[in-house]
């Protein structure tokens, strides 16, 4: 073989390499969900290594285990091995890369795994894998060569290749968990206003639900939808401003009072406007704050009228009534729906738009009363 | 030229441009910083084409711009351009390419960033960057070719480059978005405790502060500090369930409501427990419920003692303490801090860990005392 033939081969298996580099960066940007990146980037790995299988195990350093996700059928299922158990386990125990080419006879090798997705592992090789700051992130498996045994040379291609992937995926786990984190936060504070008064409690995760029906009734973007739904959850929140005395009384208000409840609307603004929404959800305190508008100009805090109230706001203030008179309250029993949707018409034109009513409605027809008083 | 040396040339030139794409990847992956990665890329994107310098916009969907950030000297700033304006807002506004080889005699040039950074643009490719489901998210420009003028390769080479690279950025933009939303949802939270009495404005933050200054004293690792940076800002939430009669009250509190006023250490586990803390934060409704329990088992609400009591808890409790008693209250003034010094070590063994004490008292020292007392 001359020079420029081996020149040429060598080119080309580096070629193929970084096709694959390429390919695999394409699959990680390609999706938000870590179960799905991680499907296709095994599955391409596979192709790639002429196996039957691949599996990225992440360390969850916690519970000192080893998790991944496979596909079993059509489902994706989680499966978590100990560290220190089985091939992989070892693997991330020691550092060391293991080869084994007939793992059944391979002492280190355990078989729970293979019993849980019905697959039979002939042949394996596994490796760690480190980020670049040298700390282990996980741990490598490629299974059952289709023709031959795993050489060294495939143990170098793969560790090439997995790094950016196991950093993008846990970046994508630790991003999925900040989300969760931020999502649940947001629920403890509606449910923390709510909470305050025993009879109202759930009031702003049943706004929040009804607004975003709505808004799917709708067909507003998905977008608009999610900032409903963080405004709503939070429109309340003034009300920690607001004292027990006047917002638990039972009886009728003095006018001293009325004022100082109407004030929650202003006071969510100032609150949330502390927290540094940004993107989307920057108009949130804007919009929590415009819940008592009415359209007739009639409403607080501003007296905004029509277009001058946040859109979002005039879905949340429908879904804040029909919520209100609909269930128990300190001075009256909840009001049946049928009555409670006469009561958003009348309100029509000078406190509530039309089209929004008109979605509850639809919304409501559709899901609840299908459960409640329409099967009566 | 026979056919392997064209097949060869081909070869190498794809392979050129797959090392990019592999270096790159590398790059994406290697830090939590969007200015890191941005900076690093186009460095690197810059030496690739030849070129004295590269940009990467991304679209602020929001307020019709581009923006990114440039290196200026040692440090790096943000540089935006409305959308429609300059060759980079023209390609933004339109989505065509725009190759200028001689910028200053091109009528849709602007110097408008030039006289900001400083740098003399010469020549220029500019091409819109799309997601992989068709959005434009970006504009990419490769400036000054150092060596003749600017070719439709070039141009299609960047296209292929630069949808990863957008992703990558546009996600660590995300990310880094919702982590400052996350954190001033918890500082609302706190705050939102500490303004029903204002006499305690404040004192959740500053425990917070405190804590953290223990963590750094005794060395923890960063991680633990966070979770400790969380469990202090949420120490009190419980509160939130507590009458304001009783948290307000000036007087001497009878059995009753100090036992009332007591429950808020259960109260926060319980609110607490209700967000889906993962990871390092699973433990924070255990910490900041744990912040009233004291060395010797005397302390409230399981009377855990010594190694029961999570460390974190340990630190928090003397940051709370030394916090309430060198603030005002509504039953007496601040305390001068030596003198709540010795109450602290007074406590040592049976309240309060010796070396938290002391760490409390070596970063107070080193910071507060600097600018108050000591400088008497």
């Amino acid at each position: 073989m001359d020079e420029l033939t081996k020149g040429f081969n060598e080119l080309e298996r580096e070629n193929k390499l970084l096709h694959c580099f390429r390919d695999i960066a394409r699959i990680l940007v390609s999706s938000d969900s870590v179960d799905e990146i991680l499907l296709a980037t095994v599955k391409y790995l596979a192709q790639y290594f002429n196996a039957e299988r691949a599996t990225i195990f992440l360390i969850d350093e916690l519970k000192r285990e080893l998790w991944s996700k496979v596909a079993i059928g059509m489902e994706s299922e989680e499966i978590r091995v100990k560290i220190g158990q089985g091939i992989a386990g070892q693997v991330a125990m020691t550092g060391e890369m293991i080869i084994s080419n007939d793992v059944y006879n391979d002492s280190r090798f355990e078989s729970g795994v293979d019993s849980k997705t019905g697959f039979t592992t002939r042949s394996m090789i596994c490796v760690p894998i480190y980020n670049y700051d040298g700390d282990m992130i996980g741990v490598g498996q490629i299974l059952n060569k289709t023709k031959g045994y795993f050489t060294d040379d495939d143990v170098n291609q793969l560790n090439l290749l997995l790094p950016q992937i196991a950093i993008c995926l846990m970046n994508s786990v630790m991003h999925a968990a900040l989300s969760r984190h931020f999502n649940s936060v947001l629920h403890v504070l509606a449910a923390s206003i709510d909470a305050r008064d025993p009879l109202t409690a759930g009031h702003s995760e049943r706004v929040t639900e009804y607004s975003v029906g709505i808004c799917e009734e709708l067909e507003l973007p998905e977008k608009e939808c999610e900032v409903i739904r963080v405004a709503a959850l939070l429109h309340d929140y003034g009300k920690i401003g607001v004292e027990d005395a006047i917002l638990k009384k039972r009886g009728g208000l003095t006018n001293k009072e009325y004022e100082e409840i109407k004030s929650h609307a202003e006071k969510t603004r100032n609150i949330l406007e502390q927290v540094n929404f940004e993107g989307i959800y920057r108009n949130v305190p804007e919009i929590a704050a415009a819940h008592h508008e009415k359209l007739d100009g009639s409403g607080y805090p501003k007296g905004l009228s029509r277009d001058e109230i946040p859109l979002d706001a005039r879905i949340i203030a429908v879904a804040d009534v029909f919520e209100a008179i609909t269930s128990v309250r300190h001075y009256r029993s909840p009001m049946p729906y049928e009555e409670a949707f006469a009561i958003l018409r009348k309100g029509i034109g000078k406190h509530f738009q039309e089209d929004i009513v008109e979605a509850l409605i639809r919304y409501f027809k559709r899901g609840h009363l299908k459960d409640k008083e329409l099967a009566d």
